[in-house]
């Protein structure tokens, strides 16, 4: 055996996937949208030139391997092309939720200690809030439209993309870099706490899309079209500016219009054949058909992700839309796949989130953190091991991991004898009434389940007795909050009575983070400060 | 950014897909067969148990990290059982066909210095002349079945599976090691030259895997029965042993029969959706079928590799069987996957070996090695470079890599617009007549598609004033030597004049070599020695 590696020395970098699609996929196009029409379509060879010019304009006004640049942007090619051209290039993609408060976005910025911004043309409107808050940034980048930038003074050069790569743009050699170079950041929504940031190598981004466009994950194709419904600054958008050229498949990216209209004059256009979205957004595409009438007859598959999607707005996406809905369960510090209900098999009548794809391991513990003996049909919390999951957040000093070398996802979970998992709810969301657990995402679910019922939420409010009881929290699709005790019945025989809510909030709109999960956080405070005015006793 | 990588450390190793299996697929099973009954089943879990105490068995008897054990043996569990219980200790599984001579075998063997001996019962009556040829070796285990065992005296210890694993078994931990280290070994077949041993890496099976399992490559899923008709022995069986568990697919194993009985008996009683294997497997299972009648109505799919396979053989099988049949193209040194015809688009009339997944890069140059301006529509020799791919042969001291770092595949190959790969023949197989180049593979691929011809090869004979001259020979399915002379009616007008071959050898069989492929040398060694008597002249 000679000491030389007998295999080649190849990387794991991301560029590979862009000259992969460049190369071999040139049919395939990239499509922007803004409202719902194509306003610009890219193959992968002239994203990939594009690209490579832009790293080396980076590299030319002074960015050096490990620097970060910041995106403040929607789902575009521009977008794209900042992505591939920061992470190829050694530096580091830190994309950031626009819809976050100039306060918490700086506050960010300066952890991170970004040093150019990539901004999207329409939201050049919180620049004047948000720069003086962020000294790290040297320099600002417009994508997508630079008609806004003209007559303004900035305290930092201000260029449009197609300008600053016009200036400094030069073709260079990407990927001289180790594969364990970070190349992405994000930081979780914050939802269940501070956020906290994520940094994806560029080994672990391409471990993560190997492993997701199998059969059994998402089981992406060169034949394929996909909908990126997802936010681009938003876990990487589950991967797909990855996975896509990784097959070769054709992008829609729509821009910052994700409703019901947009998305589905989008997919009719441009014949897209799958989709991935939070359910939120699909209960927009959802309501607009039913309100318009018409279909979305290429679209063949829906994957769902966020929070558990209830099995009657699966049916009813399935019934409607004539696709099947894959249910996903991930998380930013997954990269963010964990587990995933393949589409090879028949679906169940009620939707479990699915297996994990080789590369991900699962584990069930008690709260201790000891692992359950019996892993199979039991509650217990969540732990998680692979490849593409966090073993350190962003500037922290210590390890994330327990002492097996396991992440704790923080969730409640459940594992059926085949393997599938369920998420049980969170750990901290738990309601403790009089000394005993109850689980809010049990009760969810079976309110969920009610064709009436868009959005549902059990939270904890303090009680002098009991220590916490549940409040159950819902957004109606029809009927008006005198029908919602009614949603009691439905529940009665299937908790335990103590389980049962002691009050019912109706709310028109459930808060929502950015990311389309319900905001909890938002919703104990609300109902703390007495702001929902229709709050009625659930129980006489 | 702190110094420690931010994700997990996650070192690709192959104990990962067998640990995969055993917790999340537990009713897969694998099946051995013998004369296309099954003869044993065993699940991933109960494998990964069995493979665990044989790696502390081999510990237990002295071997050591990097250490080789030598497999002489048909597919079955217990080979597979020997896989991982080698590459998962560390120690280095040899593959080697036990059609080769003991003269080739013990080069080979002494080459790689291999310790330890794992060998099918039924290929026993090999070791009397063998192992007197391979001191290296100190113990044989006996695999499949241990009945032959008794009564004879070794040179060495010579234990059956189960009791070598009685005695000397122990739980050991796998994979405390690099992703870098080998795990296999495998020599070229040798049809065009000196076999030479290729090394697989934990990482390069890995990333193969990965590749492998994507819908555009082998599609697969834990919803399939895969049956593996690709030798064990053979670049591990195209990485199914790999794939398959990492899927959690079910697996048959047929032991060493191969002919079309078994393999029809045992795709019915196994329901097997998709089976690999070269053509003349194929071939065998057709003309079973036409003779018996029946059916395989539960396979979708047929895996075709090794040599370029005619099209109206691929029609016969996908009209006969109803199946989709699927052509790759790939070498022992890319482990093996190279291109792979992609079963989510609708099948071309004319099938060429498909495009390169994700991780396999081509290029083509002339015969100086300079990279070609045109890589489409153009004919050149094929450079390949990837994760998976070979940088150095076995105790070789220098790289097999050109300047720019691929390797040369030693096949003259177009790619079409589409970036589809044909091979258009071995760059050692041209013939010169003249001082211009006559390319054998494109008169195989005319002739080839008569449906009278089973088998086609043109090989070079010596000629006093042209240099070179090339001769078909043929097997014929239908219709004998007679008719052979209409076969050139099909070449003239489809090729230039002075390519017609000047002879036409009939023969019964055509000399293959065990992976399945023609095997020229010997075709040539024949020719030229004089043992065909059927050589007519071809042309008046």
């Amino acid at each position: 055996m000679t000491s030389s590696f007998p295999m080649q020395n190849y990387p794991l970098t991301l560029d590979k996937f862009i000259d992969h699609a460049a190369k071999w996929h040139g049919p395939a196009t990239i499509v922007t949208a803004a409202r719902g029409v194509a306003v610009d379509r890219v193959g992968y060879a002239t994203l990939r030139s594009r690209s490579n010019l832009l790293s080396g304009a980076l590299q030319a006004v002074g960015l050096r391997t490990g620097d970060r640049v910041w995106t403040l942007a929607w789902n575009s090619a521009h977008h794209l092309e900042v992505y591939y051209a920061t992470m190829n290039a050694g530096l580091v993609c830190h994309t950031l939720n626009p819809r976050l408060t100039p306060a918490h976005l700086s506050a960010i910025v300066n952890e991170a200690a970004d040093r150019v911004l990539a901004v999207s043309a329409n939201l050049m409107t919180l620049l004047a809030d948000l720069l003086p808050l962020c000294p790290t940034i040297e320099r600002v980048i417009v994508l997508d439209d630079a008609a806004e930038i003209a007559g303004d003074a900035w305290p930092v050069p201000v260029d449009a993309l197609d300008g600053f790569v016009g200036t400094y743009g030069a073709a260079v050699d990407w990927g001289a870099f180790p594969e364990e170079s970070p190349a992405g950041l994000c930081f979780t929504s914050g939802t269940t706490g501070a956020p906290k940031g994520v940094v994806f190598t560029h080994r672990s981004n391409y471990l993560h899309t190997l492993m997701s466009i199998q059969p059994d994950a998402y089981c992406l194709s060169a034949k394929d079209t996909i909908l990126v419904a997802i936010p681009m600054f938003h876990a990487n958008a589950w991967g797909l500016p990855f996975s896509a050229p990784a097959v070769g498949a054709n992008l829609v990216l729509p821009g910052r219009d994700l409703d019901g209209a947009s998305l589905a004059a989008l997919i009719r256009s441009e014949n897209v054949t799958i989709a991935g979205g939070v359910q939120t957004v699909w209960i927009g595409l959802l309501d607009h058909l039913d309100a318009t009438g018409g279909d979305v007859p290429s679209l063949e598959r829906i994957i769902i992700g966020g929070s558990k999607c209830p099995d009657a707005l699966i049916r009813r996406m399935e019934e409607r839309l004539g696709v099947r809905v894959q249910t996903t369960w991930g998380m930013t510090e997954m990269s963010p796949l964990g587990t995933v209900d393949s589409i090879q098999f028949a679906p169940m009548a009620s939707r479990s989130s699915g297996r994990p794809p080789i590369g991900v391991d699962l584990k069930l513990t008690d709260a201790g953190g000891n692992t359950l003996l019996v892993q199979r049909g039991t509650i217990g919390n969540l732990k998680v091991k692979g490849a593409a999951i966090i073993e350190r957040y962003f500037n922290a000093d210590a390890s994330a991991l327990d002492s097996d070398g396991y992440f704790d996802t923080g969730d409640l979970a459940t594992i059926d004898e085949g393997g599938s998992l369920t998420i049980c709810g969170r750990s901290k969301d738990l309601i403790k009434s009089g000394g005993e657990w109850i689980n809010p995402a049990e009760i969810e679910d079976i309110v969920g389940r009610d064709p009436r019922v868009a959005q549902v939420a059990v939270i904890g409010k303090a009680h002098p007795k009991w220590g916490e009881r549940p409040v159950l929290v819902v957004e109606l699709r029809t009927g008006g909050a005198a029908q919602a005790r009614t949603l009691m019945d439905g529940l009665r025989g299937r908790i335990a009575d103590w389980w049962l809510p002691d009050e019912i909030v109706t709310l028109p709109r459930m808060p929502l983070a950015a990311t389309g999960k319900i905001d909890k956080v938002r919703l104990r405070a609300g109902y703390e400060a007495g702001e929902y005015s229709d709050v009625q006793r659930a129980r006489d």
